[in-house]
């Protein structure tokens, strides 16, 4: 076991996300630490609903690189590991010990996955997920999210082999930092613009014009979205760019499992 | 600032749910830092699309014990924080800044946050609230999160005061962990029921029966569900109770807001 390094505090302030990675693999340790943070993590009910899938296949990495908005690095990444919301497991256990039976026994409702548990295997397989980033950063293991594992659900079901009641909430590429220095931490915005007192408070327009005044001093005047302000450049680039449009179509066909009734019937 | 006396590895294995707080206060110091935590997590595209609610008001604390499945130890917690999936101000800022005119002046079309938006700002809610657990953890700041806020959106949202476009993903009860003797970590499944090589593999019935092997065997026997295995006395409890009908139930109306088109504008 490797000598833990870095404290908690200085992993979360130097901590960058990485689109480059030394050229060599992992070793079996390293990626086993990194799930075995995952699989510390806190799960609702102790029922762990996640899985995760990790990819070191060439072929597979430079599929996954183009389907999640061409983004070439993805393919140079030693691992690419996605982590799963997943209730198929559990159904399937449930369906497999007389489940049904026992409800229709004793006047329950025999329900299969819906938006509740969704959310749920959501919330474990992110919080997984972010386990990982922290036990992978303290062996000198850098990664960068994914969000665009969501888009493109039927082509991912089929390239992952996804069952009905799994849903690809995020991906992970990992690598050991680079030799070259590592990057100061992006800015962040100051806590009085998101954290609120026992009561939600939206902003006014001069505390929105303050939040974003670095946004709006460092946005490029010239650019091919001819946006005239950083909110006008960021909507085209992400609130409204193609990617976005996607991620909502491909999550709708996602939902659909989880929304239909009886469809475990026809399988 | 405090030294921080725990390796990430010792926090990784011992990090226990904690439903039991020492009786005293976080001290502010603790509670930015806690917050800090979250601010240095990983957002996508740096927007942190999330807001914290702090909540110490113990009229509040004592609603949420309630509406939160009634879980008494809520009321009890030093700090609760909700994490909120965040897309409000973003479209405040967008909509103080001309988006909707830039976008009829370039062809763009102007779209109102939907499903894409909500699993991202998700996300980072919940990529932030287990950096935050993180960071509490390093203090000897013991947490447990509570699902259950998404629950009874219609009260919350009340309670809250949240817009539109803000949905509580997360809750995070904090405190210093007690004197007593910290209990062991809870058991974990082994990572060859949900870890998979390049795709999903969905778990045979003989594979299936000795990953819930522990369960079959330690579930009471003589329970008030008249439950006969565990994945019976599971299903009473977990995904066949109230409180996940009733979380699909708030679920379903929450994704209103960010299905629905155009509501922005009767605001």
């Amino acid at each position: 076991m490797k000598d833990q390094s870095h404290s908690v505090e200085e992993i979360l302030k130097k901590r960058v996300s990485m689109r480059q990675y030394a050229e060599r693999d992992l070793s079996e340790e390293d990626i086993e630490w990194i799930i075995e943070g995952a699989r510390r993590a806190p799960t609702a009910g102790g029922m762990m609903l996640y899985s995760i899938i990790a990819v070191k296949d060439p072929a597979k990495k430079l599929i996954l690189s183009e389907t999640c908005d061409h983004q070439p690095f993805i393919a140079k990444a030693p691992l690419v590991m996605i982590f799963v919301a997943d209730y198929q497991r559990w159904f399937d256990y449930f369906q497999l010990s007389g489940v049904e039976e026992y409800c229709q026994k004793t006047g329950r409702k025999f329900k299969e996955p819906s938006e509740g548990d969704l959310f749920l295997a959501c919330s474990d397989a992110l919080i997984a997920a972010q386990n990982s980033v922290i036990a992978a950063e303290a062996r000198g293991i850098a990664s960068c999210y994914i969000g665009d594992i969501m888009e493109n659900y039927e082509k991912h079901r089929e390239l992952l082999n996804l069952p009905p009641w799994a849903f690809p909430i995020a991906m992970l590429c990992f690598g050991y930092y680079p030799e070259t220095k590592r990057p100061d931490p992006r800015s962040r915005f100051d806590p009085k613009y998101f954290v609120y007192n026992e009561a939600y408070q939206r902003l006014s327009p001069d505390e929105l014009r303050e939040m974003f005044q670095e946004e709006e001093n460092s946005f490029p005047k010239n650019n091919p979205f001819k946006a005239e302000n950083a909110a006008q450049w960021i909507y085209a680039r992400k609130a409204g760019s193609d990617f976005a449009a996607e991620m909502t179509r491909s999550i709708r066909e996602a939902l659909k499992s989880w929304q239909e009734k009886n469809n475990y019937k026809s399988e």
